[in-house]
């Protein structure tokens, strides 16, 4: 990336998606892609593709197209996973187990160090090997284990009080799928899951029954 | 919608977070919304908002903005959140689980009507009200019940096998959170939850310590 340059934060949500077709084309062996075939297997305009990936600059070359392995790794790169985060859990019903029982985000440098609940029967418990610990020890533990990001799978009603604990505690980032609009201080990202918006995109396709992605 | 025009995917992709945001704007009692600030609100550029809600048309005008009801219920008949759809939930375990609690679907005309596994020790229990079924009564079940969505949150290795069967049956669409890309008949939509992505813009605006939605 070029020193100095803002990415906007439309590109960053793509980023991922690119990331992850690289990926499947690393995978089958295909070192160079242009833009045109990108664009037929994610589905953005190839000038979308293009105009997003000149923000990195030096990787699409007229009539040759993107190198396929170092576009993979700049935008990993990018994106930061090139580093290990630590996590913690807030909600240890089954959304709460289900990712914690993910562990494919361990691979991926996303390590779940703990979950949090506030039901006694849970407490000291443990999920995929995971402690599941009482609520009232999130600040101390978040504190003296250097936590990155804070998930939070609590009801609506909880979030908001969990998110001002997992920030004044110190974590840098929030993933939501609580369905509620967080506030939290500047230096915490949230990365907010709506789920439902995937459903209503299956409903449109429904109606209309094409094929789509 | 114009008759007989037709709206992209990345568009349609759209549509379900302009619905949220309007959604939370009517609850706040506004009326009128310019795309400049729409675009404040939910992060796209104004020319993209304009060019997206154009593809519906007659709701914009110059020096007064869009009318958000209207707006919200245009999109929401485009998207046909104004039916109900009949889903089943394939894989009974936390994740599973988790969408057959997760009741803020039904208001949204989205039921669950059974889960089924392939664990016995699930199969005849109720979450949330709702059976757990033997996978082997899948096929006739969606048959007999006129399923218009299967929700797969099996294992990687299942999925496409329950994917086969819930198409032969005659889904419409498929929710599919297992990690790996599905191979259907064109007649049925597939939605794929990609839930690392948010992690992965996570991980971004951590490193760059950001502020952002």
């Amino acid at each position: 990336m070029k020193k100095g340059s803002k990415i906007s934060n439309a590109v960053i949500k793509r980023l991922p998606r690119y990331r992850r077709y690289l990926n499947e084309l690393k995978r089958k062996g295909v070192d160079k892609i242009s833009s045109r075939e990108l664009s037929d297997l994610i589905g953005y305009t190839a000038s979308q593709i293009r105009q997003d990936l000149n923000n990195f600059g030096g990787f699409g070359q007229q009539g040759y197209g993107y190198n396929v392995e170092a576009l993979y790794n700049e935008i990993s790169s990018i994106l930061g996973l090139d580093k290990e985060y630590k996590m913690v859990i807030v909600g240890a019903g089954n959304l709460g187990q289900a990712i914690a029982n993910h562990t494919s985000y361990y691979k991926a440098g996303f390590v779940v160090c703990s979950l949090f609940e506030v039901n006694p029967k849970l407490v000291g418990i443990k999920i995929n090997d995971i402690d599941v610990r009482d609520c009232e020890e999130l600040v101390p533990y978040i504190e003296d284990n250097s936590i990155d990001i804070g998930i939070i799978c609590t009801t609506k009603d909880a979030a908001q009080e969990v998110a001002d604990k997992m920030s004044f505690a110190g974590v840098k980032g929030i993933w939501n799928f609580a369905a509620v609009d967080l506030e939290v201080p500047e230096t915490v990202a949230v990365e907010n899951v709506h789920l439902s918006d995937g459903l209503h995109s299956l409903a449109y396709h429904i109606n209309r029954n094409h094929y789509f992605e």
